[in-house]
C-alpha cells in the first residue's frame, strides 16, 4: 500500500447525486487514492435535515447541518445542494478558505459563474463542473482542453433527458404531449412540477455553460433565447416524420462572423427539426448528446446518460480526482484562458432554415399568394408539399389544403413578420406550426 | 494585447498532420496565446528532406534536418514523424532536455510506451497523446480525467477509418472486399499497402493505448489479439444484415473479474457482428467512435473523424495548449496515477456470443447431430435458422442447407474446438463463417 498524503473532502448536499458520491468515495477509497495520488478523506456531509432518507447507506456520524464549519480546513469542497442560495455563499466561502470546488450546480454557474470563477482566480483555486453541463458525459474537458487549439463554431446539444424522453415517446408511439408527460411523471422521469424541464430552463442553463466554455466568453443566462416543448403535439411529430425529420429540444450555440470579421454568438434553446440521418436523431430515451463542430476537428459527438444519481456521481468524482492531482502536483490554478467578450445577437437576427405548416383554402391562386408573401418577406422557398385535407363532396366546393413549406436559410425576424402577414392574408386559415430546422 | 511569456515549440515531422499543425500554430498564434496563457513560438520544423512537398505553405527558414539541435532549449516538442525510430530516440532526447512532449505516434506508444512514460516521470515531464488513439476524437482526457473516479469495464471502439469505410461500403453496396479496397485505394482512403489497416495492426496499437489508459495498467502490444477484415466477404455481410447485424472491425477492451475477485483484462481486435440498433452500428464512412461502459457513468460514446491531417492537428494543438498551460502554472507533472499490473487473458479464455454459419447436408438427423456436438462442447444455442440452398429435382435426393446458429455466451476455446468437431462430423459440408457478436 503506497503511503499517500491525505486530502480532506467536504460534501455539501446528500440528494440523489450526493449520496452516490459519498457512497463511492467510501467504497472505492483505495482505488481512488491510486488514481488521485492522495487519500481522499470524506470529512463530513452537510445537509439541511439530518433525518432525511438517503439513497445510500451512509455512516450517521458524517452528517452535520453546519456547512460553514465543515468547509474550513477542507482541501476539496463538493457542492451538490443545487439552487442559488445557500450554494453561492458556501462556494464562495470554500474558495475563500483555500479549497478547490467541485460542483454540479448549473443554476449557480449559469447565473453567478463569473463571480465564482473570478473569486477562484484571485486566490488561485480551481472550480470543476463536469457534471453541470451534460450529466455523466465528459464534455467540459474536451471543450476546455482537447479543443483548446481549435475553434468551435457550433454546438447542438440534447442536454435535457426529461424532454428527450417525452419527445422520443411521442415520436415512437404517436402519443400526445400531455399523456407522455403524465406517464413520465408516474415513472419518475419527470418532476411533479416539470416546468424547469419542459419549458427549457434547465437546457438554457446548460447552453449558457457550454457556450461560455466553447467560445471562451461570458454568456449571461438572459442572453439565451428559450422556448419549451409544451406546444409540440402529435400532429407536428407526425408531420416531421413524414418530411424525414424528428423533433428534438436543442441547445444551439453558434459563433457568427460578420463581413467585417467581427464576431458574435447566438445561444438558443427550442424544439427543432433534425434530419433522421443526423447522429442527434438517434439519441433515444432520457439520453443526452452534444454535437460539436470545430474548424479543424470537424464533427464530434459526445453521448451518454444526461442525468441519474450514480451517473452524475461519476462525473463529480472525476473532478474530485483532478482536484486532488492538482493539490499534489502543486502550482497555481491552470484556470481558464483569457476570455473574449463576444456579444450575443438577439434571436431576431438568427439565421436558420424553417418548416412552416399552414392550412389554406384549397382554391386557385392561393399558392401564388402565399409564395408572393414569402418572397416579399425575403424568405426563399426550398420545398413545398400541398395535400388536400377535406373537400365537401355535396357542394363540390373546395375544402382546405395543408401546405408544408421548407425554407432556405432566413433571418428569424423576416420569418416571423412574414408568418404574421401570411396569417392576416385571408387565404391562410391557420398557421399550424413554425419550426426551425437544425443540422445540415 | 496581453504581454505573454514565450514558449519555444519544436516540431518534428511535416507530413499530413505536421504541416497542418505548423500552419495553425502560425495562423492562430494570437488566439492560441490567449488560450494557453503563453506565446507559442514555432522555433523550427525538423524533417528528413528539406525539399519535400508540403500540404501547407510554410516559411522555408523554419525547416531543418537537425532535430537534435532543434530540440535543445525547447519547452514543448511535437513529435509527428511516426514509426519507432528515430521517433523514440528524439522523444527521449526531448524529455531528457526538459521539454514536454506531444505525440500522435501510436506505434511508438504501443510498443515503447512504458519506457517513454517512465523517462518523463523521472524528470517531471508530461507526455500528451490525444491524437494517438482516435484521431480528432477527444478520448484520452475523458478516460484519464473525467472517468478517473469511475471504473471502466469495457470499451468497444471503431478506431480505424479505412476498415470502417470498406465495411460500410460493402454493407451499403453489397460489394466484395477486394472491389471496395481497390476503390478506397483509388480515392486515397486506403494506402497502396493496406496491411496495417486491413489486418488490424493499426487498430491493435490503438487498442493497447486505450486499454492501458482505461484500466490504469500496462498493456503490451503482443497481449492484443488481432484479426483483420480480409476474410469478410459479401455473403457474410448479407447474412449479418439478414440477422439484424452489421459487421464492424472492433477494438474490444474488457476488464474481467474472477470468482475470487482477482482481475484481468482482455484486449482484442476482430471483425464482429454488432446489432443494428447499437450506437456503433450507425458509425458510417471513415468515421471512428469509442463506446465506453463504466460502472457508474453507464454507457458513453465519443464520435468523430478518426484521421485526416487537419482533424488530427486539432487534437495535437489541444495537447500543445495543455502543455503550455502546465508550463505557466508551474508544479510537477500531474502524470498518470499508480499503475495496476493486470494480466491479459489469452484469447482462448475470452467469453462472447457467436454466430456460426454452416453448410450442411439437408437430410434428417443433421440438426440433431450438430446440436449434439455443440452441447457436448459446452456451447449453448440461442437461435437457429435453417434454409435450403439447393435440392436436386431430378433425383429427388436432398441437397444442402444453410444453418445459421446464434450462441449464448461461450468460451472462445470451447467454441473453436467445437467448430473443428463440427467440420469433421461428416454432416457439415463447409463452415462458412464464425463471427463474434459484441454489444448487448
Amino acid at each position: 500500500m503506497t503511503d499517500y498524503r491525505t486530502l480532506r473532502v467536504a460534501l455539501l448536499g446528500a440528494g440523489a447525486v450526493g449520496s452516490q458520491v459519498a457512497d463511492l468515495l467510501l467504497k472505492h477509497g483505495d482505488e481512488l487514492a491510486d488514481r488521485a495520488g492522495a487519500k481522499l478523506e470524506l470529512a463530513g456531509i452537510a445537509v439541511r435535515n439530518l433525518d432525511s432518507k438517503r439513497d445510500a447507506d451512509l455512516p450517521r456520524e458524517l452528517f452535520t447541518t453546519d456547512a460553514e464549519t465543515l468547509i474550513v480546513g477542507s482541501d476539496i469542497v463538493i457542492e451538490l445542494m443545487g439552487g442559488i442560495e445557500p450554494a453561492r455563499t458556501q462556494v464562495l466561502h470554500a474558495i475563500a478558505s483555500g479549497a478547490d470546488v467541485v460542483t454540479a450546480n448549473k443554476a449557480l454557474l449559469a447565473t453567478h459563474g463569473s463571480e465564482v470563477f473570478e473569486a477562484a482566480d484571485q486566490v488561485g483555486a480551481e472550480v470543476y463542473y463536469e457534471a453541470a453541463a451534460a450529466g455523466a458525459i465528459p464534455i467540459i474537458r474536451p471543450l476546455r482542453d482537447s479543443l483548446a487549439g481549435d475553434r468551435v463554431v457550433r454546438i447542438m446539444g440534447i442536454v435535457n433527458g426529461t424532454t428527450n424522453y417525452i419527445l422520443d415517446r411521442m415520436d415512437t408511439e404517436g402519443a400526445d404531449f400531455a399523456d407522455v408527460l403524465a406517464q413520465a411523471q408516474a415513472l419518475g422521469y419527470a418532476e411533479a412540477d416539470p416546468t424547469a424541464d419542459v419549458e427549457g430552463y434547465d437546457a438554457a442553463q446548460k447552453a449558457a455553460i457550454l457556450a461560455s466554455l466553447a467560445f471562451h466568453t461570458t454568456v449571461p443566462l438572459d442572453a439565451v433565447h428559450r422556448e419549451g416543448i409544451t406546444s409540440v403535439d402529435a400532429a407536428m411529430i407526425e408531420s416531421a416524420r413524414h418530411a424525414g425529420y424528428v423533433i428534438k429540444l436543442l441547445a444551439v450555440c453558434e459563433r457568427l462572423t460578420a463581413a467585417d470579421g467581427s464576431e458574435s454568438i447566438s445561444v438558443r434553446v427550442y424544439p427543432a427539426l433534425v434530419d433522421r440521418s443526423h447522429p442527434l436523431a438517434s439519441v433515444h430515451g432520457a439520453n443526452n448528446a452534444v454535437f460539436v463542430q470545430a474548424e479543424a476537428a470537424g464533427d464530434l459527438m459526445f453521448y451518454g446518460a444526461g442525468a441519474g444519481g450514480v451517473q452524475t456521481a461519476s462525473a463529480v468524482l472525476g473532478d474530485v480526482v483532478s482536484a486532488a492531482r492538482r493539490h499534489i502536483a502543486g502550482g497555481v490554478g491552470v484556470g481558464e484562458s483569457t476570455r473574449a467578450n463576444l456579444p450575443a445577437v438577439p434571436i431576431g437576427h438568427v439565421i436558420t432554415r424553417y418548416q412552416i405548416t399552414l392550412e389554406v383554402d384549397d382554391k386557385p391562386g392561393v399558392l401564388a399568394t402565399v409564395a408572393g408573401i414569402l418572397s416579399e418577406g425575403r424568405v426563399s422557398i426550398a420545398t413545398v408539399e400541398q395535400t388536400v385535407i377535406e373537400a365537401d363532396e355535396n357542394t363540390q366546393t373546395s375544402g382546405s389544403a395543408r401546405l408544408v413549406i421548407g425554407t432556405h436559410k432566413a433571418r428569424e425576424q423576416d420569418l416571423s413578420e412574414t408568418v404574421e402577414r401570411l396569417a392576416a392574408s385571408g387565404v391562410v386559415e391557420r398557421v399550424v406550426s413554425v419550426l426551425r430546422v437544425e443540422g445540415n
